[in-house]
């Protein structure tokens, strides 16, 4: 039985590395969130994609959470002295993977083709997706009143700025490719990413979640929250400014028109029959991934828990 | 007085750096050929403008007639390794400009604009204008009957196919800087660029040539041709093919609704009478430039047989 991961960029990517170590490649597909792509010293980058690419090759930076390891840094460098725009900086290596994207972009291929040419280029198997093939980009409002775009909230401003709300800003359409994964899937796994700001983007391109809820019976989301925190990133922070609790019912609650399954931490065993009680199936056991062991670990408990294996 | 050169990529350039030298910054404008302009892997690359301002500000490569000197080429190696296009290569220092120059454009600069910037940029004193804020392209027309664009000709086929014509395309038109240089100058200088690929496009934009012999008196062009043969490019080889002989007289003849001053090599000096019953001003001196004493020397020869100093 072939599953289909949705993700955003590194909390997802862990699982889906892993997931790719547990499964044959032409068993796992991933729709990848794009609503943090951008145009920036005037290259599109996919943040996401770009992640999950570097990740399942075994070759993203071990540490600072994006990019490539042993990146160098000529052309930003250079950039900074010239007086350019350099806060959302690129490495060297990175460039070449944008540049790669723009001359195949500018031939007329979709995202979802240049996806395809830049996975064969870094030898990965499994099937990476851009949830659709259209700019369609979250926005961040922020409680004094300005729309940031992602990355200028997260990286230019360092998630500082209290939130009020998010915003989608495009007009996507579901790719054929999207609309063939989900029709060919057995199982959903949503990754334990930001669900708004990384799952959310994917869920609201028109037409797919219907799609996966009406075509796919299981659909497990692992939780991003472990004792009230989260592992990385400022879905925590979020969470609290949007007024939620920093729990695992808020995530259920969140996803309680998509989700059949949930994965939550050990620590946190003292929330499942709640969740029962919501309807979900739940199950108790290590979520944090900290190294290749972890992450393979998770991906088997996932996949044991939807009987995929 | 000031002067206003017209000049493409290295051969011209040479003569604008020891222009430089002789004229106070405020008294030398440039306009740079754009017809070369194009998208490679994605970024708007101006080799003339570029080759302009490295020339000038000291950092362009000694030998190989493009880019900058002490490059690095870690972009387009790993884009090699990616499998993406590389016949058209640039270094890491010099995508810097181009990704300066793309986030300015993004940002509803113009071409000359966002030029302006980049010779702030690189304490460039003199004004280096594009010929037009249009992309107002060259086409090689060959004998075989394709279309290429300049650097597909010139890089990836290196000059090789034979040449039947030349066109522009674009629908270019005269910029307020251009026009408010061409106004506020004393003479006109045609550097020893290729008359057909590098000068011809810009004289093609639209009330160019026209508004130059109306307001500026003294028209010089430096031939870039010394003893049947070209300096540096595909000038004499492109001649050649056009069927027009590779002499001073062919060059007088490209130019002769522009021309009043020429200047030619010690080498033609045999070419003066026959220049002087054309209708031009003719000097003989050394117009091989090899050491920055030698751009000098032309520079200081050319403003002098114009009056200017």
């Amino acid at each position: 039985m072939s599953v289909l991961a949705l993700s955003g960029g590194v909390g997802g990517a862990k699982l889906v590395r892993g997931l790719s170590h547990q499964l044959p490649a032409e068993s796992l597909s991933i729709i990848a969130n794009t609503g943090d792509d951008g145009i920036h010293s005037g290259l599109l980058v996919c943040p996401d994609i770009d992640t999950l690419i570097y990740t399942l090759s075994g070759q993203s930076h071990p540490e600072q959470g994006w990019g490539l390891a042993g990146e160098s840094w000529q052309v930003f460098d250079r950039l900074g002295e010239l007086g350019g725009e350099t806060w959302f900086r690129l490495g060297d290596k990175d460039i070449a993977t944008h540049l790669f994207r723009a001359e195949k972009i500018q031939q007329g291929l979709s995202l979802t083709q240049v996806t395809r040419a830049l996975c064969l280029a870094h030898n990965i198997a499994p099937n990476i997706l851009p949830m659709c093939d259209e700019l369609f980009q979250t926005k961040v409002i922020t409680q004094d009143g300005r729309t940031l775009d992602f990355h200028e909230y997260f990286v230019k401003e360092q998630c500082g700025p209290r939130v009020e709300s998010i915003a989608f800003i495009g007009n996507p359409s579901l790719s054929s490719d999207v609309e063939a994964a989900i029709m060919q899937t057995g199982a959903l796994i949503i990754c334990p990413s930001n669900p708004f700001l990384s799952i959310d983007p994917i869920l609201q391109v028109p037409g797919l979640q219907s799609l996966i809820t009406e075509r796919i019976e299981k659909r497990l989301v692992v939780s991003p929250i472990i004792n009230g925190q989260a592992i990385k990133g400022p879905t925590a922070k979020l969470m609290q400014e949007l007024a939620l609790p920093v729990t695992n019912e808020s995530v259920a609650k969140k996803y309680q028109s998509i989700a059949t399954h949930m994965i939550i931490d050990n620590q946190d065993a003292v929330d499942k029959n709640l969740l029962e009680s919501m309807g979900l199936k739940v199950l108790v056991t290590n979520t944090l991934m900290q190294t290749l062991a972890d992450k393979k670990q998770l991906a088997s408990d996932v996949l044991g828990f939807l009987g995929v294996k």
